[in-house]
């Protein structure tokens, strides 16, 4: 009998450097060509499975795929898709089974965050719970670096120096305006309900004292009389202040910031932005002007400007995948662990993908500073490490050098099949 | 008598690569010693010249001085402060003339935008109007690229070149998600009254029918039926529409998309806020999802990723300026003169003041394609070669290494001053 075939597919919100573990996977497979028939890839995620839409990867060159390790979005598309419980309605994972059979597919590998465990985690169950063969094995991967039993998540590293980089100049900007114009920026960054992405902005700070002076966590409840007091006291002895805002900051009770207001400064209705909030209150309260930015997905596709270590590490879970599922794996996540070393090291592990789905790990207290707007050194440790390092795509013209792939589907065997 | 010192001052809004252009300057006075005594530098630009706040440059090591070509912001402060005419209130002038007397200084240079231009020629007209002998020489200096007379301003080139990339780096992004979430990216850039920083995201179009689909420019009047149409044909035809939009963008009765909050000094708007207001548009009309963002500070001072050819021409205007002053002038800005061949090159020239003060060089319609929403082939061939080549800053444990000053103030000499 043939070997069986493979499928990867990329889910949830993409990073600058999901494809390096899309490189990781098709390269590992190409390497194990003895054991492993086609890697098929998912147009936009489970999708692509669901609809039988089916990329054959084998049609790429070798340059191609090792081009995907300095290619941000992701190269197959990506997709935000939950499916319903085997116990709930089966007849999606009775799809599932119809497509692979049609493609002699025994190997899953899935590369996503904490909702996309739980996909995977569904699949391999397909095995146990349906009797269709299939082995599931997790990629990590999310900008907002929540994922439990790992170190860190590929894609959080390169967004963190971005983050890191992007406050630290617009630090040096705003202070050399301060004297006459701006007196405050903030720079509104995205990380859900984790902390993670707004702490990597306190790494700007690399002598005490320098900006950014204030970073919202949301960990931490937003109280907004605290915040001018602390706004007002550092313009009034830095002569500005430079604040990172997590989206998810939120207020006691809970109630989202971006939330709160119907108008922004300029009248609009609010459309969710923590940055105009903040900045309203700041012009009410104290008359300051400012600037804001929003990243948005500048800093989740920001390939220019990408971490070397978590580029490396992208690329060697998507490796470790395979190498896993060759060893009979099920129902495991890739995991990143730290060495115990005073010298940053990492290496892989693995992890039981029930204990990782539908999982938050948040910014531990400690991480965060007393006054709940800075981060300690304690953090500082654990962040500085995972942007260590460049690792600069190749430029022609001034532009990098991101090319598409073929992105040929395979003919379909199954009957069509429509998304619930 | 020993040889005249000379003024060097950052004015407006700073770039990523005005710090280049301070290095020129203080690098050619420092060859020229034999010339020139010492160079002070106003802390906070003209402010400092007034307030008799004269930073010594020649406390700073060569080493420092070198490292100034890859430290974005302003490295000795800058402002937004207009200065009265002459002939309206000649006070400011006369303490200008008592600061320049107590510190024998000779030369002007004076690095900024149109409105520093006015400044600096203001200056100049101490020499005939009031009898002190002062050489005032213009360095150019805007993103906006809205000086006339010179090919395009340094700083310009670089924000070009991260718009370009940012939002080629966001189109795959949201090419990826689009399948099943996100169908509308915009990017919100500055530029003022002038396009040229939008028309710089259509560089991220590298084969026709690529993303941005969508550029707004200030120069064309905003239809927002045509706008619509426009979102929704794109969708239709490509899954996603990824729109740049200037912040000066407005309606054909000249009222700005984003309102407008608060004025600097020169009169000037603070421009922002288009991008949430296009997104409300197209969730009320269409009911797509959107992500946008705002780059504001973060595209000017963006040193990591800033053109080599603008930091190469932000050096060398620097460098200009001294040598100009050296050859007597006085009442000019060093220009940048392209060359006619087919292969891009560059060299420099000068321009009288009078003609560039207070002027605004705004995209020539046909650099604008037909339909109002894009670039030509004209306008890709002009700004093509401005975000050539990559000049990385060196980096430190994952950041780049961006050094301050000692920024040590000269004893006054004069008595005490306020600003009117």
């Amino acid at each position: 009998m043939a070997n069986k075939n493979a499928f990867y597919a990329q889910s949830g919100g993409v990073t600058s450097v999901i494809n390096a573990s899309a490189c990781g996977v098709i390269e590992a497979c190409r390497n194990h060509s003895d054991k492993i028939g086609v890697l098929y890839a998912g147009q936009n995620g489970i999708i692509g499975a669901l609809q039988e839409n089916l990329i054959n990867t084998s049609l790429e060159s070798d340059q191609s795929i090792a081009a995907l390790r300095h290619i941000p979005g992701g190269a197959f598309g990506s997709c935000r898709y939950k499916m319903q419980d085997i116990a709930d309605n089966d007849s999606e994972y009775q799809r599932l089974i119809d497509v692979f059979k049609a493609h002699n597919i025994g190997y899953f590998f899935y590369n996503g965050g904490g909702d996309s465990a739980d996909t995977c985690l569904k699949v391999s169950q397909i095995s146990e719970q349906m009797g269709y063969p299939i082995q599931a094995i997790h990629i990590p991967k999310t900008i907002d670096n929540d994922l439990p039993l790992t170190d860190c998540s590929p894609g959080f590293g390169s967004v963190a120096k971005y983050v890191a980089v992007s406050a630290k100049e617009a630090s040096l900007d705003i202070a050399s305006m301060s004297g006459s114009s701006t007196k405050v920026f903030i720079l509104e960054v995205m990380g859900r309900h984790a902390g993670w992405i707004a702490a990597s902005g306190g790494l700007a700070t690399q002598v005490q004292g320098e900006p950014p002076h204030i970073i919202l966590f949301p960990e931490i409840s937003f109280e907004r009389e605290a915040f001018i007091a602390k706004v007002k006291k550092t313009v009034e002895k830095c002569g500005y202040c430079v604040v990172v805002a997590s989206e998810g900051t939120t207020y006691a009770d809970g109630g989202l910031l971006s939330g709160s207001l119907s108008e922004d400064a300029f009248g609009h209705k609010q459309l969710g932005g923590v940055a105009p909030a903040l900045c309203s209150m700041i012009k009410n309260s104290l008359g300051y002007k400012y600037h804001y930015a929003v990243a948005d997905y500048l800093q989740r596709s920001a390939r220019h400007i990408a971490s070397k270590t978590d580029v490396a590490q992208a690329y060697a879970v998507g490796r470790a995948a395979v190498e896993k599922a060759l060893e009979g794996k099920n129902a495991i996540m890739v995991s990143i662990q730290r060495g115990s070393g005073s010298v940053y090291s990492w290496s892989l592990g693995e992890a039981p993908l029930e204990s990782v789905a539908n999982q938050e790990k948040k910014m531990p207290r400690s991480f965060i500073s007393e006054d709940g707007f800075g981060i300690t050194q304690q953090a500082r440790d654990y962040l500085l490490p995972l942007i260590a390092g460049e690792d600069y795509p190749p430029y022609k013209n001034g532009m990098p050098y991101y090319p598409c792939l073929k992105n040929k589907l395979v003919a379909k065997r199954c009957k069509q099949w429509t998304l619930c």
